[in-house]
């Protein structure tokens, strides 16, 4: 005899009712073993669409879902345990730069990153696009390697959250992903049971963003920071800008270029590189540096926002950043020691350039179809079964309010030797806009929460 | 390659759009084939429960859900084919009384009947009560007995409409099933299927009704017959009271005979009824002869409501209705044409009456606790796979507005040997209202839509 009808939990979630954490939880194990069926989860998680949750109940869901799997704690309690998480975006390559450098300020990163899908790219593909870099550790691995060098990032085990991953799966083909109570729960509870005890949440808002209004993204900001603190983390949330792609690279080995090019604090001299236009990382390097500081700040180990940001710098520039990121990425199995490594990350062979149809001010750029289009290059995923082929992607050489005169490079692709790429760059032009008036230009970093 | 994205459906309804003819064809051709996951259609059917669906939508799911199966047409081009559907409710055994009456006055009724399920009885489960009476039966057979003996009621083939049998089975327990497009689609394709041509919609509305308030079962009323126009049909729909149960028994045997009483137009002389106090099947009565008019009038076979009624009137007093009714159980394999028959029907050996513990009038009765009453008692269900007993039952002594002294008696019960009713006794009575002042008694014909 079950305890509770999963028919009737559904019935009160619909009809507005506020579930016990008993029954939240009773729900969540039986989405995995069994007593609840698939179309009952979905038929619950769209009236949970529609009623929202309480906070109450997104602290039941939060902790059940933590509780379907593994638990972690860190054995080393002299640990400075800080992990960052962003909600996804184009280009957002963040955390290969991030982790190391807040490593070298004295923080341990340990990080569980996704696969990219949809539009929103994903840090283990980017990652993965270094010869013999190993995503899949065991925990005492992991664990030695946070504790060693500073930061490891690794995918999300199977034991990890089991609920979460069964629920992601099915909210994404039953239109169920864009709901602030299940986003929360399912960002908090992997954190949670990966044994972290601060977080830095980096909330994209614009339009290559899941959250395309401010309003929205402070709302789910707020949700996640309230959860989190009932949860007993420490926990900050930076809403940032994502009305177009951060930094100049999108693409797996596009990114992990710029990411050392950020860390060396140099032009890098690439072949892959030789003849571009201009390029600059400075949005990227900026929001970086803020989230690190957010992230000491948190840690208690700063005073100040400002002390922060200078100690980041500071890190940056006598290079113990780059050091941590080579031992990083050698403790997981890649080598990117030698420049003649990074020379040979796989990369197409075919550039091309595509350049303005007229002069103006770029006022704007459809991120989201940046991302679109970095897919039909192959760069991401339609299903999550396709694979990624890690060396397209596209370079930009101009960034939004740049004034800019007709013929002017904008973008250079990488891509297949054979690709026609006409309906591409048609694509591409029609997702942009440039207008003889300079529109404003959104904020970087827009609030704090 | 798929035609349509069912993640995409999903969401166009989740967020209030209208879907094409198109798309819903494919949902719904997709429920069935495997292109939408059962855990795809109970998110859509959610999202329908919060969003609605215009009248186009509903036409259109009524229309593959229609032809998601066989779709029947009588041979015989010149029959009358009227069919009656309740929305259900407790005690209503109008089916059983309605089709021979019908069929006595020159009609021909096709009827595809279900079975009990929550609360409310069904007219299969009813109709088993008779020794040898079978529900299954060949398309030929059952078009050879309506032709010949004017009326038949079956079960609903697995080949009529297939995809509302699989969507009801999935509605039912996610919490769907109260959404007006979807039960509106859900009787609509199972009568064009079956073939006939005009159709009288009993809508049940009150506290032992589907429908608890008149203003939703007039919207549920209103877009079935608009529904049902666009769909070729003949249709009426009539609002009836369900704030007790129908007539003067609960429970399949129990009905049957009341039904007989009726046609018989006088009092039986049972001894399962010997020495029972008084009973009166007058609103029974009643809505049959309405409902028989309505269908008379449907089918142009009377000038008025009025012909309608003395017509149907006739047909009870003269016994022919008697007559059919006899001729249409015999045709689908029961006997109650000697008196010994319907004495021997199955019926719980053990009788117990409940009187009142109060003087007053009786002024409410809490009608789906009466459904829920007779589930306990095992004359319903409380999971499909459930077996009915067919033998228990109540009878009530009393209808609403009576006027009643301490110590009279309420209801009979008709229960298995060694049943212990106290707790039962308790939920009865704490189940109605007997107050000192009278309250008015709610008319039995509410509106024709």
């Amino acid at each position: 005899m079950m305890k509770f009808l999963p028919a009737e939990l559904i019935q009160k979630k619909r009809d507005g009712k506020e579930l016990s954490a008993e029954e939240i939880k009773f729900f969540i194990s039986g989405v995995l073993n069994g007593e609840v069926a698939d179309y009952q989860a979905t038929a619950f998680m769209m009236a949970t669409f529609f009623q929202g949750m309480t906070l109450n109940e997104t602290c039941a869901l939060t902790q059940a879902m933590t509780q379907s799997g593994e638990q972690h704690e860190f054995k080393d309690p002299s640990l400075c345990l800080v992990d960052k998480h962003s909600t996804g975006g184009v280009g957002d390559k963040v955390s290969i730069i991030l982790a190391p450098l807040a490593a070298a300020c004295g923080l341990h990163v340990p990080m569980m990153a996704g696969r990219g899908l949809g539009f929103s790219g994903g840090t283990l593909d980017k990652l993965e696009s270094i010869p013999g870099f190993n995503i899949l550790l065991s925990r005492e691995k992991f664990e030695e390697i946070v504790s060693k060098v500073g930061c490891a990032i690794i995918g999300q085990s199977e034991k990890i959250a089991p609920a979460d991953r069964k629920l992601y799966a099915l909210r994404d083909v039953t239109a169920t992903i864009e709901c602030h109570p299940l986003i929360a729960a399912s960002i908090l509870s992997k954190k949670l049971a990966e044994g972290t005890r601060a977080l830095v949440l980096d909330v994209k808002v614009g339009n290559g963003a899941f959250m395309k209004t401010k309003t929205s993204a402070q709302a789910l900001a707020k949700l996640i920071t309230q959860v989190g603190k009932r949860m007993g983390l420490l926990i900050r949330a930076v809403l940032t800008d994502m009305n177009q792609p951060l930094g100049f690279a999108a693409g797996n080995t596009l990114e992990v270029l710029e990411s050392i090019e950020v860390l060396t604090n140099a032009k890098l001299d690439l072949s892959a590189f030789k003849n571009l236009p201009e390029r600059s990382s400075a949005d990227l390097k900026t929001l970086t540096i803020h989230l690190v500081a957010e992230m000491l700040l948190l840690a208690k180990k700063v005073k100040s926002l400002n002390d922060g940001r200078k100690l980041a710098h500071q890190k940056i520039e006598d290079h113990s950043a780059l050091k941590v990121f080579h031992e990083w990425i050698s403790a997981q199995g890649g080598n990117l020691n030698d420049f003649s490594k990074i020379e040979s990350l796989p990369l197409a062979p075919k550039k091309i350039t595509w350049t303005a149809d007229r002069g103006g001010y770029l006022n704007l750029i459809q991120t989201e179809n940046i991302g679109r289009l970095l897919i039909e290059l192959g760069a991401g995923r339609k299903r999550a079964e396709d694979q990624v082929d890690h060396g397209v992607g596209l370079v930009f050489h101009k960034k939004l309010g740049a004034k800019i005169k007709k013929g002017d490079p904008l973008v250079t692709v990488f891509t297949k030797p054979r690709a026609d790429l006409k309906d591409l760059e048609q694509y591409f032009k029609s997702s942009i806009s440039i207008s003889s008036s300079k529109a404003p230009v959104p904020k970087l970093i827009h609030q704090v929460i």
